[in-house]
Order: structure tokens, then C-alpha cells, then sequence
């Protein structure tokens, strides 16, 4: 038996012993698990109990060091610091050879029930089962902290995902929509790969001192077009990332985008959205959703990392061990943290 | 006095002898015009005669001869053959100098009243006044032929905008929805630039014949997804031209794209759309809209003319004089020609 | 046994009787060899008989079907029609991942002996052992005619590499050094990938005549930048594409270069060249070299050739069994064919 | 009279009164210099005493404001601070229009004499005529440290034309061979815009201490394959930004590389240099040449100055007026300076 954070009832967790995870095909991995963080998405794969069955086991961010492996895994030999994706995929077909792992048909998002596919038991856990361990695995060089590390699976590549569907280049000024972890490593992973001003908009006060205190400008909503058009002589931002969704992500996207600029949505989103047509095509904007992709990004996201230039642990606000975890999805819930690590 | 096509009440034209036009700037020329085309964009305007005076000169694609010029023109001798793009751009400002001329605050659009921004006389008259002369007329190398040239100023310019804002990779498979002059020609600036299979999906059988006759696979709209799936294994179109707009186009391109797609509209929406953006965010589809810009893209279509690899005179129709004017309007009105080109 | 085109001694070939290729390893395959393509390289291999053993069986372009398979061979089934690369590698590896599969440590050359690395049976046979299958081999679509599928390994990739490793862009003037199947093969893919005018270099009157036939302008060394200013207004070719390789190589390609142009090299050079490092500075020249890799691209190679728009087959000026080898090569040796197809 | 510096005889400088430059075209304007900067170019053509005469104004990095403007000069007002390119482009011809102003016919290098073309009166002056001022000059927008800017017209513009033209990507390993002034400034500008670890290699222990408090990892030749492997798992550098120059540059850059890495030479090069052809083939080598250009880059360069990411005043290590400039001249001859920045 392993102890985990299972899903207890509609927003409830609860740490309990399941049973081990075993190998059930040849490219499995066993990862034992050395961090794993909490995310907003476990929140809201909560909110549908119907697609997550009670005693389900949560999380989908994590590092870990292999431990027992399928014959056919070649990459990763026991013992081996790895970070996972959050979701698998196979590393063979159509989709995975260019790099788009998220289309795979043999993807499976860990932790989440079946909110976005078949299910798959979660990282928030002793002991977690790694499918097409070779893809979905990615090996951690020596000197990479596991805090920094944990995030590349999913927070980190969606930043990454983002700013590069949008096309970001040297110098452009880009607008993170939402303080929150995936908008605050956005912002740093923006400031990385050459970004000049970087305005993360947030409402909440706090949030926007650890913007500020990480290098962005930091704007409240109603404020945020004054102070990008401050960086852009008035044009507005030449990239938004919008890690906020729905028409509230839109209309602000649209507020401080410029003409000929770029939205790049990583938030989950409203079932439809009205989009300005008319203003759209005047403006000649351009909109694209991204989610993250480690597998594919792994290289340019631990060089940063390695390189000291990208450090996505700042956003880790709290640690605790698998007895914490109850308690941290409560503050998370309540936004009194950013990411909490759990230490199993 | 010359020979002009103008307003003449609504969705009505008459040619009538009309002032000549004048310098009004040092950096303007004189133009006779040789080609001017008759556009879908012509009879839109006409559909707002509150924003078009009655006698204002219609058309905005032409060819011609410089045959007067301000002290400031220095790109255009007397006597060079020249082809107008459809709007004008001052050249120096931030948007100019990036290559973005729709966004210059100095943008007027030849003959289409104030529906696009201040007034300019158009260019379906024996001469026409091209304010930024050294920006907005393209110089014409020798051996082009005029009937071909005066396409790129809007047609083609249109269609290369939107398939390389799509990022168009060799070999991709392009489906463009609509077969009237502007997806025609894109399906030939498609075919130019390296697509692999390229689809014009429109409900007119005759239009599809010739979308078929120049080099693309040609399909109703309730085939379309059949005809995409056969080239594409079943994945759906790598990047779809949307010359159609509004909720229309926009249902028929997220029938027809890939997931991880790419959709570029070019035809006039409507006000606001209504895009599924939980589809759009699971299968990273990316949007995007773009106006057709020859003083950027001069030296491409130029060369891929001049080559023989690109023809966009197929789509010319019918060839009349000035006479011949209001006939072509109303063939045009009742789709009975594709493009038809006004000799004044 | 089976049949197969074996070294004979310095510069001779010999069809003979081997021994049935068998599965080394659970990610060979064996294929039978339904094309195979005699390749300049088959001649400088064996002008180098220490690094080639008597009896080593040659060829490293093939189209054949999947008839025996390792135990973890999992994209290709038997019966499968597929393309081989050139060369081998382990498709897990940095390089690999990267797509760069001619830096892998496990690349071995088809057919060329020691040439360049660990020997490797060829596929000039009846059968030919694929290490690596999963990774080697590409599936061929249905309707792909299997005389211009066997180019995708070695001649069609090499071209597409270096044109797209020199960045080529819509409607540029590529001049193409050497019309032999290389350049030959080169300026179709050139033509299908949307350059505009492009010039095959050729002092033979009967490798021009194809040329232009194929759509190209050919010309003769002395009279090439002749031709390419006539392309360019006197500016030079955007990019060069360099299939003859060595100091008269770049002694044309700098003679036919535009300022700001790019020399892509795909020919075996000399051990060391002199470059003019003054006017390479001055005019901000851009050199690289190129090796084609169909495990990299054959997506955008198999989607033009499946569209109908590229057709390396027309490179093939004779088709022989392989009793007509011996005679193929040396007609190969005197330049009296440009491909010569094995049906085996 | 104006106080300027000027050429003295071989290896000399003096600072003498000079003629008031004058505006010669109506696209002229006068700057008055605020910073002028000394340069190894300036060294460069000093030993050339038969290209450059006696009385020479010398320099071409400089800030300044703008008190007399030709007729056709729109871009710059009176009082407006600017910063200049290094040398003078039209902005019009088919190289200005793609943003390659070294290549265009009237290109003239401020203060070199003949070196590099047609004279043209330098910078290290009170006051400098601009030719072409509309292209030549880039307005600095508010809040712009002149001491940072009056890099940006050439040390930082060349850094950035090599990094862009090697096509860098977010996390690359970056070597930088030379730590000179554009050596350091090369590595300030491939951090600011994404570059992973940066390395400087610089034989002089002063320089490299420089490197390494700017961000940079610092190695003298002999130890820099060992650093750069350290970064890079043993497979050499991404990109060598090669601002040493000539065979002994080209060397150290072919030690460092990786396989399929990228050259860019920006140091003045020998006439011609042998190039291991074999080993870039097999390799898969790309080298190019760029020279700085701050008319096309100045957005960027910009961008990422006002934003704080860049800052390449830290290369200023002395400060001296007019009067100084002798001994500037003498200690940047001798190393004991990087750039020494001449207020007038």
C-alpha cells in the first residue's frame, strides 16, 4: 500500500493508503515520487464528481526517480531523477513525431478522472505508473532543483506553449493575463526568452508584488492598459497571454492587445466565446490556444532552468509533506497560496 | 474632364466625366490607369450609400502609367508602369516600417467612400490621384503582363497574406472556402508557394470547375470534409482560408481543420462570432485575420509572377472598356463573372 | 541466398549469391527490395576498396515491403510498403529526438562499407536487414508510385534539406550547381516548395535539356550569371544550392550569390576549401552544409509527392533487374544515365 | 568651427578645429553629439593612413540631437535625440526596403575615410552631418540612457544581426570568442534576448572578470571547450558569435561548435580562410557573416533597452570630453579600456 491524495466527495480530498501501482505493460515506469504540487486544475476536475470516482488519486505535476521499469523502457534506468508530463502520449504516431504529444489518441491526463480522457491515477501519491515511460518521462540533468523541476511538467511548458504559438520575439511586450501560478511563470518564462516589458495583470494585491518582485510590471485590471501602453507608446502589447479564459480573459485580452498583435489562451475556457469579428479582422489579430507540452519543450526549458535564467520554484509558496495535502487544497482553493509541494 | 465609374444611387454605378484629378502633395502621382478591376468589395461599399457620396469614383485595383508626379516622388519615373496597392500608407511610420501599411493612421482606401476611413477617389477612370506615391505604387518589371499585375495589388496580395499569417508549410494541404476571385487566387498563391492538395469548397458548380482547371481539387461544401480526409489521411485541413467570413465560414473552416490547425479569415465577417472555444482550446486551433498588403509583399508575388509560377489572370473573366462598366458591375452582382477588367 | 550487387574490386561490381540478411536484433526488419537506386555514391565508394570488402553488397536507396520483423518493430507491419533513409539511426537519442538523425551515434550508411561509419549491408538485393526499422523506415500512403518514393530516401531529401536549411522564401531565384539527379531533383523540389525562378547550372546539353524540360532555366557555367541576372535585375540568386561540391563548387556559388544570399552545399567537398572570407564578410554571405534525412522530413516530401506536385521519377532514365546492375553502373560511371532504377 | 577629432598620420589622432558641417541634400540633418564612442574600427583605419586624410573626422558611434534638418527630412524634428547608425543607407532601394542597409549603394561609413567606401566626416565631433537622416537616425524614445544608446548604432546592433542571423533559439548554449567590446556586448544582448548559458572566451583575465559579472560563464581559449561541454553535455556550443575573426577565430569557433551548430563572424576577417570542408559536410556546419544594422533593428534594441533586459553602457568603462580623446585613442590601442565614450 502507498499513501495518496484521493478525491473524498464533490471539492474534498483525503490521504489514504491504496494499493501499489504496478506495471501494467512493457513501457510502464514506476516513478517514486519526490515532489509533487497542487493545481488549480485539481480543483476543478473536484467540481465534477461524476468524472472522478471517489478514492481516485489526484495530481499531475510531479518528480520522482525511477524505480522500477517495463522491459521495453530503453531511456530511463532505475534510480534516474525525472520530471513527468502531466498527460501521456505514445511517441510514435502522426501527432507525436511532430511534437503535438496532447493529440495523441493514447493520451491520458494523470489525476483528472475522465474530465479529459480515460483515466489515469495521479502523482500526489508515494508511487505513481508512468505509461510510454520513454515519452512521457523526461530526465533531469544533474544540478536542476527538484522545486524548479516539478513545474516544467505542465506549468512551465504552458507558458512556454503560449508565448511561442504566439510567436513572441526580442524585445516585444507581453501582457500575462492572471497572477496565478500559470500566469506568474508565464511571465517568467516570457522574461527568459527575451521579452521586454512583461505586465502581469491580477487583481489581488499580493499576487502582484510577487509579479513585481520577479521583474514584471505588475497592473490591476483597470489599470492595465494604461501601463502598457506606457511600455508601447500607446499601442498595446504585441503578445497576451490570457491564463484567465472565458469572455472576462477575452474582453481584457482585447483591451490591451495591439493592432496586428497576438492572444495566446492558456486559461480553460467558456463552452463558446463572442469574439469581435469586425475589430478582429480591422485589427488584423490573431488568436491561438496552446496547451503545454514538456516532451516536445523539455530542451529549451531545462537549458533555461540549468542556466540559471528561469527559475519557475518561486511560485512554490508552500511545502508540506502528504499529511499537508488536505490543507493545502483548502488554501489553494481559497487562493491563499500559489503552488504548494507536497514531499511525499 | 475624365471618363469614371461612379455612385449612382444605391447598389447603382454610371460612367460620367468627372473632374481630373490633381496633385494635392508633393509625394502624389498621377496615374493612367490601364487595368482596373471590378471587385466584390465594389458592390459592398454600394450597399452604403450613406457612406458614399453620389459621383464618387469607384475601384481600388489598377495598373497604369505615372504620368504626372509631385517633387517628393522619387521611386517612379514619368512613363513606368506601376500597379497601385488598394490603399495608401505614409511609408515611414511605426506600422510602415514594420511592413503592416493597413495600420498606418495615413490609410485611405481608393474608392470605397468612408466605409474603410477617410474618402480617396477610386480607380476605375481614365486617371487616378496615389497619395504616398513612392509607397503605394509598386513598380512593375518588364514582362509582366498587366492583366495578371493588376491582381496583386488586392486579390492576390490577399490571399498570400492569409496563408503566410498561417504560417503555410510545404506540403501542407490548404482548404480554401469560397471559389469567387479571392479564393481562386488563393488557391493559386497556395499552389505557388508550396501546399501539397489544395481544396476550393464552394456550392457553384461552375466556380469549381475552375478551381479544378487550375490545379486544385474542387468540392461542395458538403463534401469538403470527405475530400480533406482522403488528402489528409482523415486529420482535416493543415491551414484553411476562409475567403467566405462570418459564423458560416467560420463553421465550415472548424468542419474542415486539423487539430492544431490553423484558420485565417480574409472575407468580411460579421460583427461578432460565435466561436466554441472549449473545441478550439482541446484542439489548439489558432485564428487569425489578415488584409492583403502588396508594399509588403511586392517582392514575392512580383517574382513568383515573373517566373510563370503564379497567374492570377486566370480569374479574369471578362475584359470590357469603360463602357462596359455598368454591365460588369451587374454581372458581377449576379456572380456571372469572377473578375472582370476594366481598359479604360 | 539471394541475389545482390556485390564490390568486385576497385571500382567493378558483381551480382552474386548472399546470404539471407537476418533479424540481428527485435528492431531490425528485413524488406524486400522492390527498388533500388544506383547513386553517384555507390561510385565514390567504390573508388575507396579498402573501406569496402569484396563481396559487400551495395545500394542505399530502396522501396520495398516489410517481410520479416523484430519482436519491437511496432510501426510497420508485414506487408507494409515502405522507403528506407539512407542511413540508420536509433530514433531515441538527443540527436534524434531533434530530428537530426545523421549525428546519431548509431547511424550506419547503407551499401558504402566504412566509408561513413560501422559497415552495413546495402539494398541493391532481393532482401536488405533495417536496424532501427521503427525509426528507418518510412510508411509509404496508398497511391505513392514506388518509382518516385525510392528518391524520398537519399535524392529528394537531400535537396529538400538544403533548400530548407538555406531558408528558402516564396518566389526566390535558387540556382542549382550540377544537373545531375541531385540538382536535378534538387530544382524539382525547389519548383514544389515555391521558389520562382530557378536555375539548373550544367556544362552537359543533354542534362540541361531536362533541366528545362522539368521547369527549370538551364544553363551552362560560363553563361550562368548571365541567366541569374536576368532573373534578378543583376542582383544574384537568393540562394544556391551546391550539388558539385569542392572549390569550383564555391567558386560558382560565389560567382552566382546575391549579397545577403545563402550557399547551401550538399556535394562531397574537398578535405579543405578557401573561402574569401573579405567579400563573404562584406556581402554577409551565409553558408551551410546539408544531408538529407527522410526520417526528418517525409512528411512535406511524401505530402508533394502524394499531391502530384513533386516527381522525382522523372530522374529515372532506365529501369534494369539486377542482371542489368554491372551494365548500370557503368553507364552511372560514364555518365550516360542520370538514375538508374534496379527492379530486383 | 566645430572641435573634432581627427586623423594625425599613421596611428595618430588630434582634436582640431574643424569646418562647421553643412547641410549638403534636402534628406541632410546636423546633429549636436552628446556621446560619440571610440571604436576598434577606429584603430582599424588608422592603419590605413593612404585611405583616410589628414584632418579626417573620425568616429561613427554617437548620440545626439537633432538642431538643423534638411527640407525633406520628416522623421526628426529640432531638439529631437537620436541615435545614429554607424553608416548612411537611402531607405529606398531594394535593399533598404528589406532591411539590408549595408547592402545598399549609398551606404557611407561615418568617419573610416575610404576604408569601407566613399568618405564621409565622422562622429567624434561637436557637431556631424547626417546624410539620409530620416533612415540613418533613430529617434530615443524617453527614458533611454544616452550612454546605453550610443551602443546600439553598432557594437550592440552587430551582436544582435550575428545572434539573429544564427537563428538563436530560447535555452541555446551561446559562445562568444572575444571578450572586446562587441565580444561583451554580444553576450549582454544573447542573454537579453533568450540565449541559455553564455559564454565568453577571452584570453585577457581583466575582460573575463567583465564577462562573468555580466551574466556571462567566462573561459580562456584553452579552457573553453571544457566549459562549454560542462553546459552542454559534451556536445559543444549551439551558436559561436565568432568577434575574433580570421583563421585563428574560425578555429576556436570549430572547436566549440556542435554538430549542426551555427557560425556568425562579425570580427573584420583575413582575406581568405581555409575551411575544413569535410568535417563542417559531415558536421552539418552553417557559418554567416552579419554586420550590425540599427535602422532594421532599432525596435528590438529598443525595446529591450527601455524595457531594463539590456543594457550595454556597462562596456563604457571611461569617460572623457573632446580633449581627452587622445588618450583614449592610446589606451583603447593598448586594451587598458573596452569603450571609451567622448561627451563633447
Amino acid at each position: 500500500m502507498v499513501r495518496a491524495v484521493v478525491h473524498a466527495g464533490r471539492g474534498q480530498v483525503r490521504v489514504e493508503d491504496v494499493a501499489d501501482p504496478r506495471l501494467c505493460s512493457p513501457t510502464d515506469a514506476i516513478v517514486r515520487v519526490r515532489r509533487a504540487a497542487v493545481c488549480g486544475t485539481d480543483l476543478h476536475v473536484l467540481a465534477h464528481p461524476d468524472q472522478l470516482p471517489r478514492g481516485f488519486v489526484l495530481g499531475h505535476e510531479f518528480v520522482g526517480e525511477v524505480v522500477e521499469r517495463g522491459d521495453q523502457v530503453r531511456e530511463h534506468a532505475l534510480g534516474d531523477l525525472v520530471v513527468g508530463a502531466d498527460y501521456t502520449a505514445c511517441g510514435r504516431c502522426w501527432w507525436c513525431r511532430r511534437g503535438d504529444h496532447w493529440q495523441c489518441s493514447d493520451r491520458r491526463f494523470f489525476g483528472t478522472g475522465t474530465v479529459f480522457g480515460p483515466p489515469l491515477a495521479g502523482a500526489q501519491a508515494e508511487l505513481v505508473r508512468v505509461p510510454h515511460a520513454d515519452t512521457v518521462l523526461v530526465a533531469l540533468p544533474p544540478g536542476i532543483d527538484a522545486d524548479a523541476a516539478v513545474f516544467l511538467g505542465d506549468t512551465a511548458a504552458t507558458g512556454y506553449a503560449a508565448l511561442r504559438r504566439a510567436g513572441t520575439e526580442p524585445g516585444e511586450t507581453v501582457a500575462v493575463l492572471g497572477g496565478g501560478p500559470v500566469g506568474q511563470v508565464a511571465s517568467l518564462v516570457a522574461q527568459a526568452i527575451g521579452a521586454g516589458v512583461v505586465v502581469v495583470v491580477e487583481p489581488v494585491a499580493d499576487r502582484r508584488e510577487i509579479a513585481a518582485r520577479e521583474g514584471a510590471v505588475a497592473a490591476s485590471p483597470d489599470r492595465a492598459r494604461k501601463v502598457v501602453d506606457a511600455a508601447t507608446d500607446g499601442r498595446g502589447a504585441d503578445v497576451v497571454v490570457d491564463a484567465v479564459g472565458g469572455e472576462r480573459g477575452l474582453g481584457l485580452a482585447l483591451d490591451l492587445v495591439r493592432r496586428r498583435g497576438r492572444v495566446a489562451s492558456v486559461g480553460v475556457p467558456s463552452e463558446t466565446i463572442e469574439v469581435p469579428a469586425g475589430r478582429a479582422f480591422a485589427d488584423e489579430l490573431a488568436f491561438s490556444f496552446a496547451i503545454g507540452d514538456v516532451m516536445r519543450d523539455a530542451e529549451p526549458l531545462l537549458a533555461l532552468v540549468r542556466a540559471g535564467v528561469l527559475d519557475p520554484s518561486v511560485v512554490a509558496t508552500e511545502r508540506v509533506g502528504l499529511d499537508g495535502a488536505v490543507e493545502a487544497y483548502r488554501r489553494t482553493a481559497e487562493r491563499l497560496t500559489l503552488k504548494t509541494l507536497i514531499r511525499p
